[in-house]
Formats: structure tokens, sequence, C-alpha cells
């Protein structure tokens, strides 16, 4: 499938006079600009006709050496095109196009420093991604990264979707805004979130989604972030100008690199309609084939879970006492168990039969092993180990009782941000999965990480997640990884990193409550790195049903929670409500029991940022789709064109949606299940009330 | 041996009026008094009659909540004896007896706080030892202590044999002085040395060697530092106080404690004569028994290695080539060698056939892995893999020469200061050794540390040698590590960490030198903490041997060398010179061959820091004795009183001594071998050259 059609159009050598260069999207909708002024690279990019950045600045800040700033001049440009595609192990399309025009700009700095820097500019139809090159030279070898100076200069004060610059985390509400308010917003945006750490600076993170007044929808985040800190913007709000912020190291450095060293590609995706953004395949394209030989055992996975429980009012919890200030070497079975431990023998059995008689794949356990007593807030190095279950869990029986079902146990690996910990016992803990027959695990990294000093979304971290992928596919393991740094389309390289949190997800509905717009602003946020363990499918919203001194509630309708099987795309699915409440509302459930995980074909059919998305997607291998709406706190009408469907075929839909009666904070729990008969030609249109949604498997 | 005598001879319960406390040591020649002062500990420490500690502060200022450093009442004081014994794994006694007197005090802060501290003094024979406790309870759990306020108030402006305070290195050369005079000698004492990083304000470490003008010998160190950072001294040059200084964490914390947390001990070994300090078993005692169940696969080891090979002129490189800037994903196969490789097939098995047919242990391979053409100085994460050969250089091959020979070899792990990179690789490293028969191990610390931020010396590193150590347990594997922290007694608790290096050995020899009387400080510094791989043995000691251009000199007669195998101790010696040059001088090197490495009991016959040491040591299980004498760049005559040797036997001693015309500066190789017969009534006195030695053995 690697077919590629390398056209070399222009090859300009060295002491060429010219100091611009003009490059064009495959559809001629973009074109990029690229000069030296005074000696340091600009770009611009126009998308029909329109400015999308003005020209903006490039280079960096290096520490004991002199910078790469300015003092460049061109000396070689290189410009070719591409037009092959790939077939992705998973995902969302059977096969992808890579479709661009490349400009590959050598730079030069003269006189002492005698340095090289190529910048590497591929345009495509959805937008444009460049990078910067470092490669092999006399003098530039290992380098530290004080600051990368890269520009995107806004053409005008668009409306933002965003969350604060944070080097720890991305578990913020979104706050949509125009960019010139941003400042005065920023107090209440950046509310408390555990091991936090937001940036001084008037910063916000990516992707973020922008929309101009002029109509267009603009995308910003990175792709392939390898070796390399996140990057977080600078906003300069009097002139929209936005700027790269590197996530610092302990010591306040931010990359070191050794050449030849390639940093992430910047992402830039534009269109003037929205269903395009999520459509757009750039950041994908612009990562890496896997890196895996064997990638047989990499599977889609549907799972439950002991979880939901451990957030409801009275609800389980991870710990098995209620000692606190334990260490390891403590003998566990020595402790008096609290009662309420989630993760017995007993509860677990329930899971793994409800598991086996529905269909699903595995069942996450939560709190299986030692040291959750007083895991978190403590900056503490060796909090758990991994291999030590508590004394009610029994992984042994568990794992033959599993097998006897045919399902899975998933592992469950909370680091509390002590990754130093983690790593050294790395290869113990996949080999202790691998002897008990686990083959996938959620990890975490709730608190401030170890080493001391460290970010979430430094270059250090950044190597460790990857560092757990390539380590995990050694033993045949997938991830799941949460409170990781956020995806940059790095699941096509290393296709067992199923998928990532790494935003707000369900598990805050249990504590104060999602907006209902925020799974309308996740698939232009959060989703465009890559997919996303939301743990959908609460059917008890109303929280009160636990506790009837709670007021919690998790903010959606039932239906609406089916259409996110749809909507937030992951090979990697949660049913994440308690088995009894599945067992309450059977017929429901059963669209989740239907749903595909993997796809041939996805079709954005309506979608707007923090209104509404509709998508619909064809089972892979199958004559299956599936169709999810959701809208935010505002009913709509949901069209869906059904022209996707092969002509002169009719289908039966199951149509799964809101009651007349419901809303998320007053009904949710009302829904219809009808079927109708569809073809190519069928429209259908359908009320979706208040933060609700609608779900259609076809057949 | 474990038996143990406890008598309490003291209870004082909460509410009693005393507040101050006096112990006497077993022999009654230590005098302590403990007592408080507006609220703060003090103790004070006296030698029969003569104050060596005058009243000290104690106590701590913690991040984030109250210091515990004065508001304390004496809640409790107990005090109770111990006489027992017990015997070393390995070392320079057979048994050991561990005889004390102690006050355990608790201290409790009222108000707010109610918080308790321990400290628990030892009073032995030889000095004291006392150390903090920070029972469990209700208001202190988790905790970071900011800095440690120990201080050690001694008398009067003694001479002291001191390095400068550092985070990173003890490898500099010692500086004799009054006290007073160390801030005038600070900076010429604070030489280049790789990755250092010297306190900023008046500060020299541990094991620091005293001598009062009133004849009293004072030696400060710690023993068990175990989860804590290394102490350090300030030193207020009017007043001579010192006080504790602890290195610090990436972010400036010093630890990170959690209840029950006990601090390493602080050491004050005292005595009139010098030979004392030497003889003291303190440290040891004041260490934890073996962590161990079986200990069976622990055992001395002697060796030879391709490493002096490394460091003369005109020598072997540990890189296979001389290209540069590579990465362990690079194949070094297809590298052009240099020619200058030592870790070659050929090169090994010339020393598998030198240790074979001289009865060596194992031989040590330095350069063997990828990596060493860039390895040191760019802050580099993935230096070394530890588990891919040079392409000259087949694992399996000399693996089974190696076996065919009845030899081992010795691993060597260059971490080159990133220690997260060899932690994520430790079980893979140790797994591969094993596969491949190795069973022990030269690790090292050449670099600033990785993650960043975090020093040599800190807790994070302190946790981590030990953390290798337990690891290389679970393998069948002994330590030797080089440029860790100093050792404070812990081969007690780990005896698979035979020896480590720690201050300036013989490399330095190659690198400018170093000064005769360094050998006569070291028994007293850095040996107090523990066995040191020194690797004597250079009987080529004028370097331009190898280049005519050379002005290098190992500063010692040949004579000297051989005597370090007795003055040095170590369960792990190695003959570091050529083979070739043992084969110059067989008659010589049958000394290093007939040397024993573990020991039934050791006689301190003579001895000055800075000037001399004489030692006679009885083999382990045999009638055997060895004896070691060594100079400074001072002749004089060495005084051997055979007294140790059994009653009414007569043995025959080889005596092997400087020539008449030796010195270490122009006839280094001048020496005779002699024998003699002598008996428990014989003493010989022996001629010691200028920076020379003697050697003798008896059977």
């Amino acid at each position: 499938m690697n077919k590629q059609f390398y056209l070399t159009l222009f090859l300009c050598l060295f002491g060429c006079l010219v100091q611009a260069q003009t490059l064009k999207s495959p559809n001629g909708d973009f074109t990029l600009e690229v000069e030296l002024r005074e000696g340091r690279p600009y770009y611009k990019l126009d998308y029909k006709g329109k400015a999308v950045i003005k020209p903006s600045g490039m280079g960096f800040e290096l520490k004991d050496q002199a910078d790469m700033m300015d003092g460049f001049e061109i000396l070689n440009e290189e410009t070719s095109s591409n037009d092959d595609s790939w077939e992705p192990l998973w995902g969302e399309y059977k096969e992808i196009q890579n479709k661009y025009n490349e400009l590959l700009l050598t730079l030069g700095q003269q006189g002492e420093e005698d340095r090289k820097l190529h910048i590497r500019f591929r345009l495509f139809d959805d937008g444009l991604g460049f990078r910067y090159e470092f490669p092999k030279q006399e003098n530039l070898n290992y380098f530290i990264i004080t600051e990368e100076h890269t520009e995107f200069h806004l053409a005008g004060d668009h409306k933002a979707f965003w969350i604060p610059g944070d080097y720890d985390t991305n578990e913020y509400f979104y706050t949509t805004s125009k960019l010139s308010e941003v400042d005065g917003k920023m107090e209440k945006a950046t509310h408390t979130v555990h091991a936090q750490h937001p940036i001084e600076t008037l910063a916000v993170q990516t992707p973020l989604m922008l929309k101009s007044d002029n109509g267009l929808y603009i995308n910003i985040h990175e792709a392939a972030l390898i070796n390399y800190p996140a990057m977080q913007l600078n906003l300069d709000p009097s002139d929209f100008k936005l700027s790269s912020h590197l996530v610092p190291d302990a010591v306040g450095n931010k990359g070191y690199l050794q050449t030849e060293a390639l940093t992430p590609w910047r992402t830039v995706i534009v269109s003037d309609k929205a269903t395009d953004i999520l459509a757009s395949t750039l950041i994908l394209n612009l990562n890496e084939p896997t890196a895996y030989e064997d990638v047989s055992w990499i599977k889609p996975v549907k799972y439950i879970g002991m979880w939901w429980e451990l957030f409801v009012p009275q609800g389980k919890t991870w710990a098995y006492s209620d000692a606190t200030n334990l260490k390891l070497e403590d003998d566990f079975s020595q402790l008096e168990p609290s009662g309420r431990h989630g993760a017995t023998n007993e509860n677990v059995k329930m899971y793994l039969d409800f598991a086996a008689e529905h269909g699903f794949d595995a069942v996450l356990v939560e709190g299986w092993n030692i040291g959750w007593e007083d895991w978190f807030g403590e900056w503490k190095e060796d909090v758990f180990d991994f291999v030590t279950p508590y004394p009610d869990f029994d992984v042994e029986e568990m794992q033959q009782y599993a097998e006897s079902k045919g399902v899975r146990l998933m592992m469950h690996h909370e680091t509390s941000g002590s990754v130093s910990n983690y790593e050294r016992r790395l290869d113990r803990a996949f080999q202790f999965m691998q002897d008990h027959g686990y083959n996938s695990v959620k990890t975490g990294y709730v608190g401030k990480i170890i080493p001391r000093g460290e970010h979430h979304d430094g270059q250090w971290m950044v190597n460790h997640y990857i560092h757990v992928a390539r380590r995990a596919a050694d033993y045949g393991i997938m991830i799941n990884s949460h409170e990781a740094v956020r995806p940059t389309g790095l699941h096509r390289t290393f296709p067992n990193w199923l998928a990532q949190e790494s935003a707000r997800g369900t598990e805050f509905e249990a504590m104060g409550g999602l907006t209902p717009e925020h799974t309308t602003i996740l698939p232009f946020t959060r989703m465009m790195g890559g997919p996303m363990d939301y743990t959908p499918g609460i059917f008890q919203t109303d929280l009160s049903y636990y506790d009837e001194n709670s007021d919690g509630r998790v903010n959606t309708t039932l239906v609406k929670q089916l259409a996110y099987y749809v909507t937030i795309y992951s090979p990697l699915q949660m049913a994440a409500d308690l088995p009894s409440n599945y067992e309450r509302f059977l017929d429901a459930f059963q669209f989740i029991k239907d749903v595909a995980l993997d796809w041939d074909e996805t079709h954005f059919l309506e979608a707007e940022p923090g209104d509404y998305v509709t998508i619909a997607r064809k089972a892979k291998g199958k004559d299956e789709w599936f169709i999810g709406s959701v809208t935010d706190e505002n009913e709509r009408e949901a069209t869906v064109d059904f022209s996707f469907l092969p002509q002169g075929r009719t289908f039966t839909a199951t149509i799964y949606a809101d009651g007349d009666d419901a809303s998320y904070d007053e009904n949710p729990q009302s829904y219809t299940i009808t079927e109708m008969e569809v073809t190519s030609e069928t429209t259908l249109t359908q009320k979706v009330a208040r933060g609700g949604g609608l779900a259609i498997s076809v057949k």
C-alpha cells in the first residue's frame, strides 16, 4: 500500500537568490508562503484566499550556544509531492489517503556557528503540517532547547474552544470565548484539578479549536510527539498571536536532542466546514507506520469493569482497608478489611459472569493490588508494586474463572505519578501479566510526577509513555493510558497503545458533572490526536439512585450515552455502568452489545463545536452501520442522511431515540426504540433532547 | 550469634522532670550528656575527660509544616545495654563484638503540632552513634525534610583531613589543614572533577578525620544510609562548629519520609590512638544484619581486567570506533573499527589465559558494549543498553572460553549517570548476565545524573544503589560500584555489594597522579565506611614506559602496590596492571597471588593519618598472615610486632621490601624478597622508601 509517487518539482541549489517560496495544496485550497525576514524564517497560510496564519516566525533558543532564531539564509529548497494510501491496523477508515505537496527548506547560519536547520512543510488538502529537522552536522550534535519559538499568528479574534495551559493535566472543562476574552476567563477556567501545574503566562493547550468570524474552522495541534516535550501555546490577546511554549523539565530545560533530530509536526487543519475538521487524517498521515513486525495480537476490545462502582455515592473503594500510612512491605493480610473493597473475588466473578453472558472481551478490575490505602497526594515513590493482590483478590482463581468463561481480565497499573517506581518494576509487572493471562492494561498517572520536578507533558514523560507501549509490545500487551500527555496520532506507530483518557472523561460526571456541551467539543479538541477511553454507557445517570442525599447527576440522557460509542471514537470501548443497571434496560443495552469497534468508513454528517455532532460509521468487513448524534444543553433536530448506504439495497435501522419528554436533567431515562427500513435515499430527522442523543444501528 | 542481653537500666515515664541525661560507654571512656535548652535537644561528648563534642544542637526543618527544632519536652528516657557478637559473611574479623549502652529519648512537641521525635544514642567503647526516629503518630505521617540541623561542635581548631563538600563526587584529593584554614584552602581543594557540584557554603564531606592538639583522633561519619540523602558538613570556621548539610533533590528538598522513619546513624569515633580509629567496628555494628536469606553465592573475588590498558599512554579505548554522535539504534557493525578497541576477543582471551594460569577468579572487561563513542558529557539518556556487545566481542564465545578455563567474566555497567535508563533496563541487564554466566558487575556513574536535577549523593540515588544491590541479589550477582555515594557500612546488610570506589582511586595515577600520602589518609576517611575497589597492583609505575613523551607516573614504589592488598581492605581485589608487566616481575607478583581476601583477624600495628599505616591480617580459616605497610613521601622505619602470631610456633615470613635505593619518584621498581623465621616474639624493623611500602606473607 506504500506506493509512493515522489515528484521532485523544483530544486534550488546553494547560492540561489530566491528567499521566498510558495506551496499549494494538491486541491489548490491552501497556499503556503515561506520567507526569511532579516534572517528569521516566517510562514504564512491562506485557505481559499482567506488568511489563516499571518506571517509567523519560527526558530529556537538553545542552551549554552547561539540561538537558531535568525541569521539564516536559504541554502536549498526542495519541493515534492506524494499521493499514496495505507491501511491502519484499526481505525475509522479501512484505507487512508496520504496526499500532499512538500517543501523542504535547508537554512544555514553562517559565521562562527555554521549550522544547518531543515524545515519540512507538508501541505495536504485538509491543512498544513511542518516540522524542524536538525541534520547531522559538524557544529550541532548534542544540544538543549531552551524554547521553541514557533508562532501561529491568527488573522482575527476567533472564537476559541480552550483549556488552560498546564504542564501536568488536560482534565479541565472547556471554555468557549473569543481569544481576546481568554485572559479574563482564565482564572475561572483554571479550576482545581489534581496535580495541576498551570502555566504562569497566558497560555492554552492544543488541540486548540478555533472558529473565525468569516466562517473558517481552524485546529492547531501537533503530530508524532516523540522525544520532545508537548507544545502548549502562549497567547498574545492583543494581536491574536499564539506561540509555542514547551513543557520544561526539572531543571527548566525544554528538550535534550541529538542530531539527527526531528521535532513533532506542528499541524494546522482548516476548512469552512466543521465536519471536515473531524474527517481530517492529517495527523495520522504525519505519523510513522507501525514500529512492530507482528501486530496480529492487537485487537480492539469491548470491556466492562469494576470501576463505576468506585465513583457512585456509597460505592466501593480501591482500598482494602481503612488503614493509612502503610508501606509496601507491610502485611496487608493483617489489616482489617473495610467491607467496602470493590475488587473482591465475589464481585469480580459477578462482572465476569455478566461479561461472558453479553459477549464482552474483558473485565477491568481496579483496586486489586496493595497500596491504595494512601496512594495519593504524598509524592510517595514506592506506592504500588503491581504484582501483589489484596488478600480478597485471588489472581489465579480469577484468571481461571475468566478463562473458563472466555473472558479476559484487564490489568490496572495506577502509578500515582511515581514513574521511576513504575519503570523499575515494569518488566516484572508485565511478566506477571503474561504469567496470569492478562493482555491489556489500563495505566494511570494521577499525581505529581516522580522523578520529582518532571511534568506529565515534558520530554521525559513523553518518552516514558512510548517506552511503556514498546515494552508492553514485547509481552503482547495492549495499553490504555489515563492522565498521560494528550495523543498526537502515535497509535499509528504503536498500535498496541489502543486509547488514552487525557481529557475530562466520564469519571468527572461523578465529581460534579460534565457540561452537556463537553462531548460536542471533545471531537474537535482532544479527539483530534487519537482515540479516547471516555468510558461511556452510564444508564443510571441520576446518582441519588445510590444515595438519596446525593444531588449528583450524569448530565446526559441515557440515549446520549449510547451515541457516544459512535461519536467518541475508540477501538477500546467500555460499558461503564454497573451490570445491574444494564439488566434494567436490556433493550437499550443491546446497542452497546451490537456496536462495532473497528470501521471501514466514517461519515461526519453534521457538526458544530460546542453544539452537536452526528457521525455514521460502517463496521469493518460487515454490512453494518452505526450512527450516533449528540447535542449540547439545547434540544435540536438531528438530520441523518443515509446516502452513505450502498445504493439499491434496503436495510433495517434500529433507532434509539430520546423520548419526547426526555432531557438530561429531568427525564434522562426516557427513550424509544423503533425500527424502520432505510435506503441510501433515506433522510431521517429526529428530535434530540436537551443534553440528549440519538443512536442507530443498521443491518 | 545474636544473643542479646538487654538490660533496661532506667525508665522515666511521661511527666518526669529530669530534662538532662548522662550516659557512659561500657568501658567508661566516653561520657554523653543530653539535655534540652529552651526546648531544643543538645548533646555533648567527652572522651577520657576531654571534650570531643561541645553542646551541639539537633533537629529538623520540615516543609509546609512546623519545624522539629525546638519546643520539645522530654516525654520519656529509656536506657539499656547490649553485649553480643556476630559473624560477618566476609570481612576483617571473624567475629565482631557489639557492646554498647543506649539511651532512647522520646521528645514531644506540645500544642498544635503534638508530635513525637525519638533520638537513640548508642555509646560504644570506640565512640558514639545516634539517630533520629520518627515514630508512627497521628500528626506526622508523610513529611519532607528541608534540612537536618545536627551540629558537631568541636572543642578546638583541629587538624582536618578533608575533601570539599560536593553533591556529586568524592573523587577529590585530600587536603590537610587546621579547621580555621579550610576556607583559605577551599578553592585549591575544589579542583576539577567530572560531574562535580561543589556546595556553595563552606562545607566538607564525611568521613571527616580530625586530630586535636591534645592528642585525640576523631572521625565523623554516618552509618546505614538508607532512604535518606548523604550528610555533608557545613563548617563554621570561627567556632569549629560543623553542622549537617543534606544533599538536595531536583526541586531543592532534602528527604521524603514516611513514619515510622529512621535517619542514618551519625557517628563520632574517638581515641587517643590512631590505630583504634581504624580498628573501630562501630559503623558496622550500627548497620542491620543481612537482608538476604541465602548468601551462599556471595564470595570474595580476586580479579584482573582489561582496564589499566585503557588508562596508560597510547593505550586502548573503550570505544570500538572513532565515530561520534551515535545512537543505540545505529548499526555498530557498520562502523570502521579504530584498531585501538580493548575489549576484543583476542585481547580478552589473553586476559582469561593469564587469569587461569595465575588462579584469579575473574576478568573484568570494560568497553564490551555499544555506546562508548560518545558516552560522556552530553547528559544523554539512552547511552548504553547493557546487552549489546561491540562487533569484535563475542559474548557467547568469550563465556565458553572463560568457562573452559575455570574463570568468570566480570560484567561492566557504566551508566554515564543516566540512572533512569539503567533502572528501566536493569532486569534485562541482569538477565543477560545470568544467561551468559556472569556473577559480578562493576557499575559506574560517571556523569551528571538523569533524572536531571538529582545528585549522586541525594536520597533518590541512595535508594538507587540499594535497589541495584537488592535486585542483583535476585539474580545471584555481586556488585562493585564506582562513583556511587561513599559507603556507610551497608555491606553488612547487603553483602553482595562487595566494594565501592567512591574516592580517588588508582585511575587517577594515570591522570596526574595521586599524592604518596593519599593512601595513608584513605583508611581514616573513605575506608571507614566500607571496602574500596582501589584497583592496586601497578608494577609499571613510570608511564613513559608506554610513551617516551609521557611524564606520567604512579606515585608509589612497586612494593607499596603490594602493601595495598593489606592496607586497603576489600573482599574484591584487582591486580590492575597488564599481564605483561606481571610477567616481568613474577616473584613480586607471587604476593598478589598469595594474599587472602577474607580475614579472621586484623591488627592495626601502627598508623598516623597522612603519614603511615601498618596492618597485619590473618587469612580466614588458615594459619596464614599478611602484613602491609605504607608510608607517605617520607622514608621511614616500619615496625612489625609479630605478637599477633600464635605463641610457641615458628613461621616463615616472606618479606617484600623496597630496595635500599628505592623511591616512588626515582627508582620505584627496586625491591628485595627475603625470607626469615618469625615467632610471636619477633619484632621486625624495616626501612620503607619514600612513597614506598612493605608487604609480608607468613605461613
